[in-house]
């Protein structure tokens, strides 16, 4: 019987779930909303018992099921299959998710990080071409990474490798972070701070744009809105995409100094803006990398979108021995 | 019978090699002038015969040997077991060293570009006290690195892994660097990198130094003077000191926020300034680190000095299957 992979993206509002082959095609997907109530204590029994509702519905044996694989918000302890926070979920520090999700799945588990699960997704079936040297950044409310070396997703001691969101890129006046910090990526980079890149702009400089009649009239404005603007060639738009550029560019040309990887893959919102985008990152980036990096280490949008994490979690159900 | 591994540290003026048990103890080393005459074509023979000539001289039989393990010189393709380039050794592109190690020396080969033995050196005996996540940079006449994570180097597509020496530190007006680009991080923290810093600062403040005297009175300063003045309290050497720490601090710290190493181990001839460096480069890293990176990720100062090279390679050898 060929067997089926369980991916499971575990998000505070939604978790999302596939059943894919052994080749990584999805067969199935779902979602159901994550209940967050009693300090998230039904979250994995309602996964659990979606599974098996969709095993039912399609008439399949629980046998059909290889493992489940699960992408969780937060940094995770691998081996020991604990996630050390998870505030969206109401779950307490160190959290045994590996162990819950095995006894009330009654499958083999195996848990990640969400962005360590994307970039697997896209290393797998994705930008990221099979390559076991790839870099995913995810461009959203907040910025977010995945980096895997040599096949393997590199966590570091305490799992937060792949905090590329934190990569600090305004080393002086930077604007203060979530995370503590000021001049990190996720300040110029997110959706957030894309738009907030604008709104500097507008006070420091004359340049025209349709932006500021936006917001005159106190609508809010998107990083879309900014995308749009600059591909009409409004100077204001331009100048902010390029500043996003210049930012983006110079902490991926670092992370390919530091590994020269094959693939860096570009996913999230923000990447919706597509090759305008891409276009001014790549000069940075080709500025910014050693010139061996620059030849051999390519630049992509994410291909997969919100299919990335379930695809990756899948991945892991692979390597479970 | 106890075999013994081989440590070849190759080098463009000195050839360095180490006996070590497989505990990773040096019980024999020695050195030869590496003879990069005739397009270097006599160096990997001497190599061999100097084996020889030491077993011989301790009266050891051939089989006494595990394998040969050798750091070069230049970005390396360690599977295919060819060295892209060695500029200073006069071999042509693409050479193929493991295999022509193999032949002269009649034991099982491998080998790494020496930046990343020199890590795997000291992850194994030196200041990385063992950890499968640890970075070293060696601030030396340039600044090399290596990178492990999860015990494996992480060489990338083109070999190009662990340029540390190549991040962007100064992204706008930043000094030419040898690679090609401008503002890397060898620009700076280099030991020429750093007199330059010097002179700089010389030229752009009335800071009062000893320095100013040596300098016209015509007489070369280094980088050990500018440290030795800092821990006189000279003023423009600290505020050298201080910018270095700047400089390097951001790049560990991105690096960090990368990875999360367990250990980031400097080396290299500028880190014998000791503490005055470390921590300078410290306070930085704490600045720009991620807080669970700040928190997690510890900074040392190299303690194997030049048998680093040696060790790392005898590492190898323990790799081989």
């Amino acid at each position: 019987m060929e067997k089926w992979l369980v991916g499971v993206d575990l998000g505070g509002t939604t978790t999302k779930f596939a059943f894919l082959n052994t080749y990584g095609e999805i067969l199935h997907k779902w979602e159901i909303p994550t209940d967050t109530n009693n300090k998230g204590k039904n979250i994995i029994i309602n996964i659990a018992k979606s599974i098996d509702e969709k095993l039912e519905e399609l008439d399949q044996p629980k046998e059909k099921l290889a493992g489940v694989g699960m992408g969780a918000p937060g940094p995770v302890d691998m081996s020991k299959g604990i996630i050390y926070e998870a505030v969206n979920l109401g779950w307490e520090s160190n959290y045994p998710l590996k162990d819950l999700l095995e006894v009330e799945t009654n499958l083999p588990a195996i848990i990640d990080n969400d962005a360590n699960c994307a970039a697997l997704g896209e290393m797998w079936k994705g930008a990221g071409n099979g390559s076991k040297d790839t870099i995913c950044v995810t461009l959203g409310t907040g910025v977010g990474g995945g980096i895997i070396a040599n096949g393997q997703i590199v966590h570091g001691v305490k799992g937060a490798g792949g905090e590329i969101g934190h990569i600090t890129v305004v080393p002086e006046n930077g604007a203060p972070c979530n995370c503590g910090k000021t001049g990190c990526l996720e300040t110029v980079a997110s959706a957030t701070g894309v738009v907030r890149l604008a709104k500097e702009a507008m006070n420091s400089t004359d340049l025209p744009s349709v932006l500021r009649e936006k917001i005159s009239s106190s609508e809010n404005i998107t990083s879309k809105d900014i995308f749009d603007a600059a591909k009409d060639n409004d100077e204001l738009a331009l100048k902010v995409v390029d500043q996003l550029g210049f930012y983006l560019g110079l902490a991926l040309a670092n992370l390919g100094n530091a590994m020269n990887p094959e693939n860096i893959v570009i996913g999230g919102g923000v990447s919706k803006a597509g090759d305008i985008l891409l276009d001014h990152v790549k000069g940075y980036f080709k500025k910014f990398a050693f010139p061996t990096v620059a030849a051999s280490t390519s630049l992509a949008i994410a291909s997969l979108g919100n299919d990335a994490g379930v695809i990756g979690a899948a991945w892991l159900v692979k390597t479970l021995k």
